[in-house]
């Protein structure tokens, strides 16, 4: 059993994925949105690599798909909501699908291949998501947290935030094949602190989400537990799966 | 001005280290090796992509090159010398001009574009170049360390060394503009204390140099300011500037 984190898509080995059970992460915001609108009701989430594909699965699937996402942090002319948790109400969402085009997270979903299961993380479900990683590898499956990152570099509130989970499954020090960036993850989350709003606040995510007026969304992002739903991917849809 | 950190060479935005100084950190083992050679009299350092373009350079400048490099670690067949710092002794490289090929960090350093200076660090010859980054500072220049990483992935010990550099040029709390990777480097420097060679062997590049028979080569690279030269890349050769 290995235990694996990649920072970015691009540092993921080409193989890294396959068979594992995978956990994405963009905290800062895809995923934390991605578990508001599921535990509020939405049917399902289609994560798109573009707007445009979004408008294209839209018309596909028809008049009941919400248009949802984010360019430079901004929503996009045209979509019914934004990127941000606090826009994914029950009003809002409630038996809606969405297509979610954002920056990083959504193509770090479409990003991985071949695995046993792919699920998003973030702080928000972050106890649901510890158990089903430790389940995992109870059941003698190798992890990979696979952190969307930003533009292809390091993101911080990613990597703590994986860092988080990991500690949260395994302990400080897993009796488990760890790689280099799942050790970095647990001494960032270890030497940082437990206060996830201000540990993400110190980061570049956090500055450009102030600079457009969207701060608020640090501290629903820094809410441990808030939306305690685990969404899955599969066919192409993130769904809450049946218990 | 500004710090920025790489944790590998992917991660690096398309115009992030223009203008900027950078430093290359491949410190298990290319630029430990590289510093070795130098201080040892090498008259340079040719950095290769690829065994065959080392072959060429070679045949290029005639009989007084070196072919030095590795492939999985372990000496490329038909060389002079692999990519053990061990290996770079007066006797075999003074006065001599090298052609060296490795995986990771001959490649971070073609790799850097458009910079004001590009320089090979370790742990080696950490002091110098550290002084030297802190003159960039003083003069007005951004610093860029940029981690040769392992095989498009994060690698520990290079981002250890980035933060023990980055804490020796300016503490622990540099009061300049960091991305999130130059924080992230400075916890891990802070974290995991100060043993270079403790820190190192719990790597994955480590684990390979043990498993290829060459872990001493671990304690020279943990050997702080042993080589104490400052290598620039100029004209595609690594060399030490007049002083």
């Amino acid at each position: 059993m290995t235990l694996h984190v990649a920072f970015t898509p691009a540092g993921l080995g080409p193989q890294e994925s396959a068979g594992r059970v995978v956990f994405v992460i963009d905290v800062l915001r895809a995923t934390t949105t991605i578990c508001a609108a599921l535990h509020h009701g939405a049917r399902a989430v289609i994560p798109c690599d573009t707007p445009d594909e979004a408008v294209r699965m839209a018309q596909t699937l028809g008049s009941d798909v919400l248009l949802a996402g984010e360019r430079q942090a901004l929503p996009i002319p045209g979509f019914h909501l934004g990127n941000s948790p606090r826009e994914m109400t029950r009003e809002a969402v409630s038996g809606k699908l969405l297509a979610l085009a954002t920056t990083n997270g959504t193509r770090a979903l479409l990003s991985v291949n071949g695995a046993a299961h792919v699920y998003a993380a973030a702080a928000v479900n972050l106890t649901v998501a510890a158990a089903r990683a430790r389940q995992a590898v109870e059941e003698g499956q190798g992890v990979l947290v696979l952190c969307a990152g930003r533009e292809g570099a390091f993101a911080l509130d990613d990597a703590y935030t994986a860092g988080r989970f990991l500690l949260k499954a395994f302990g400080p020090d897993p009796a488990l094949a760890c790689n280099d960036a799942a050790r970095a993850s647990l001494v960032l989350a270890g030497s940082l602190g437990a206060a996830w709003t201000t540990v993400f606040s110190r980061t570049r995510a956090a500055a450009d989400l102030v600079a457009s007026d969207l701060a608020a969304d640090i501290a629903v992002a820094g809410t441990e537990d808030a939306f305690p739903v685990l969404p899955e991917l599969r066919d192409r849809r993130l769904t809450i799966p049946a218990a």
